[in-house]
């Protein structure tokens, strides 16, 4: 079975905002070995909608439209559908009842509008949402599938795991789609390709993409096969060839992310981690705060954007200041021990640098262009205290310059806590 | 003109990457008249790209592809091209000889593989690439155009912006598009809609549309005219309705974000501000910082993940975190004025908050659920300190959840900001 995802409304076409339904959407469905080859964005115009369906139905079996069920008038999914399927809508009690008994629980009168949501496409059964006021719609006919999800993701979610998912993989059967990503930090997508593919061991059928991304490039194996075991013993010999290759360029496999790696190498040492951010701001902090459980490593952190903030919470020097400047290895180094020292943690990591737009004194022939970054990581080991540090040059982008000060940090501890010497 | 982008990559496809080129470009477009009613992604098989390209080239007059123009073997945009429109690849020594002066600025040599990068299909043009070798390259056949782009995203972005805009521009009439953003926060998209839809003029031609994204709803205004002038007037009227009508729930226009329409408001104020962040993190002082020029209001901030981080950094009473627990107005507020006074900013925001999956209590008994969050916010005006807090039930993920509480705390400081009394 084939999927083609149609995402709909005014907004994932005119880029206000991001689409990220279909990639989660796409993924899942990987999940239970249904491939979506083709996804399709169309706005919230009826006719166009039709001209997408209707081009879906074409080439695939199963095809899933998310957004647009929605009660304001913007919404014309249902409209598209009813077309498509030259069906009527049909009132459904219960729906609005179950509706009315949410809004009650919160205390909130429901608002008139939510009648709209009652109706569906006649024919079609409903998949029920926990989270909202718009159900998922499911029609059958000549043997394809097509399913209308609503366009808020929570709601889209719950309904695909909790309905959607289990009904498609009785429809299905046992051929699956298996694959595997190798995640590496520190190494460019062309660098990585004259590494790996003059030599890498690939049984047939086995494919290997490079997916470059913030925090590195992720190499994805993918085959296709008649069960998970079959498949998982043909991506085991170029996995772990990689992984050999590789050795320490790779942080992680699958789900795994850059501040997950970093968190389990801290909970396995027995370590822990103090911040000390100016450019970034707290960023890196919260990175690492983004796995659960991090409270087992992440104490404290210090936000330090001014100078001042700098020499009264880290205890950096205004000599140094004065004499190197705020972005300077002097100042990130002592940026890094004033947090150890204040934190009591093994190690901790500081960040300065010039982000952009402004800022940049490259102008003033100082040297110190908008992307160069300082960032110092501090160690006490046996109460021996370590700190160094390292240069690095980004781009003129402030976000992406944030970003990749984030990506740079959490490498290099990574790095030192598998033993490697980053600095050199 | 109508547009049709096709990203291409198995990556796209299958969850790996959220696609942002699309809706970047689609907004680029927009700005020069051009609409996109149709978005595409598909998988890096070239006969899946074939059929996309041919199916844009039906329904719209200008195809714009991106990614799979890299070096390696999975990027087989080339090859499609060639299928599509029946030529061969040619090798182009200008295109070579840019890429080996680039490498050398680097002092790096040149990897073998960018080779690959010289070949165009026979009759196109290319369009430079600053930053890396995959140049764009350009098709015109039949009336319509046919343009490929690389997938990395600065990449991208740089030859739409230095090329291929100014180039669409003159090939385009005078009929624009003209939309406007009004944005909100601090309400629902369907509470909006009742307020809204019953009375709201619309002049013929303009359409509204409700986008809901973290931080609030924004609503767009979308007209079609023959210049910017007449769709401007045609807007302000429904414009300056929703501006009327909404009040302080309106934070923005356009391209301003929650956290720059707070930093205006504190430059417009002299104020300043100080963070005590516990399951944020360090997120909003990271979000503040998105602003270029925050170094104006945003001095220092505190990550106080741990109790004793917040009795150390912020001088919590152990007893208060003791009695009230960690997550409880007492604690938010204690660490409001804690970092007000090390600060000695106008403003400090402080969250605490039970991010989840696990540290919920809500099983012991003590009405403390994953999810719950207490925002404080401390004032200081002529030495008058005040604080107040509010509280704030989530939902059961912690990514969102964090999201929510960055969300929350700006948009608190903005009402406070503007005189209101958001705490009751």
């Amino acid at each position: 079975m084939k999927a083609e995802i149609i995402n709909i409304g005014d907004e994932v076409i005119t880029g206000h905002i991001v689409n990220t339904n279909a990639v989660w959407l796409a993924k899942r469905l990987l999940t239970i070995g249904i491939e979506t080859p083709f996804i399709t964005a169309v706005g919230d115009t009826v006719a166009h909608m039709e001209a997408v369906i209707n081009g879906a139905l074409r080439r695939v079996d199963l095809v899933i439209l998310t957004g647009g069920l929605g009660p304001t008038d913007d919404d014309l999914t249902k409209r598209a559908l009813v077309k498509v399927f030259r069906r009527n809508l049909v009132f459904h009690d219960e729906i609005l009842e179950d509706i009315k008994v949410r809004y009650a629980a919160r205390g909130i009168e429901m608002p008139e509008i939510n009648q709209n949501q009652a109706l569906l496409p006649q024919g079609a059964t409903f998949l029920p949402n926990k989270f909202g006021s718009a159900v998922g719609i499911l029609f059958e006919e000549d043997n394809k599938l097509c399913i209308a999800l609503p366009g808020v993701p929570a709601e889209m979610k719950q309904i695909v795991d909790d309905e959607l998912l289990p009904l498609l993989q009785k429809q299905i059967g046992s051929s699956v789609t298996y694959s595997r990503l190798v995640r590496t930090s520190g190494i460019s997508e062309s660098s990585l390709a004259e590494k790996i593919a003059p030599e890498i061991p690939m049984p047939d059928g086995v494919k290997l993409a490079y997916l470059a991304h913030i925090y590195g490039v992720d190499l994805r194996l993918t085959v296709n096969a008649e069960q998970t075991r079959l498949a998982g013993d043909l991506i085991e010999q170029p996995e772990g060839w990689l992984k050999r290759k590789l050795g320490n360029l790779v942080y992680g496999e699958d789900d795994q992310t850059l501040q997950s790696s970093v968190g389990a190498l801290l909970v396995e040492s027995n370590s822990t981690v103090a911040l000390a951010e100016s450019c970034t701001a707290g960023l890196i902090a919260g990175a690492l705060a983004d796995v659960p459980g991090s409270s087992r490593y992440l104490d404290r952190g210090f936000v330090t954007y001014s100078d001042q903030a700098k020499v009264d919470l880290l205890g950096v020097s205004k000599k140094t200041i004065k004499e190197h400047g705020a972005v300077s290895p002097e100042t990130a180094e002592e940026m890094a021990l004033g947090a150890l020292k204040n934190a009591k943690t093994t190690y901790a990591i500081s960040v300065t640098g010039i982000a952009g737009p402004d800022g940049g004194g490259d102008e003033n022939g100082d040297g110190k262009p908008v992307g160069l970054t300082y960032i110092a990581i501090a160690h006490n080991t046996d109460n021996e205290i370590q700190v160094r540090s390292k240069k690095f040059l980004f781009g003129k982008d402030r976000a992406l310059n944030r970003q990749r000060s984030v990506a740079a940090a959490l490498n290099l501890l990574r790095l030192v806590l598998l033993g490697e010497e980053p600095f050199k």
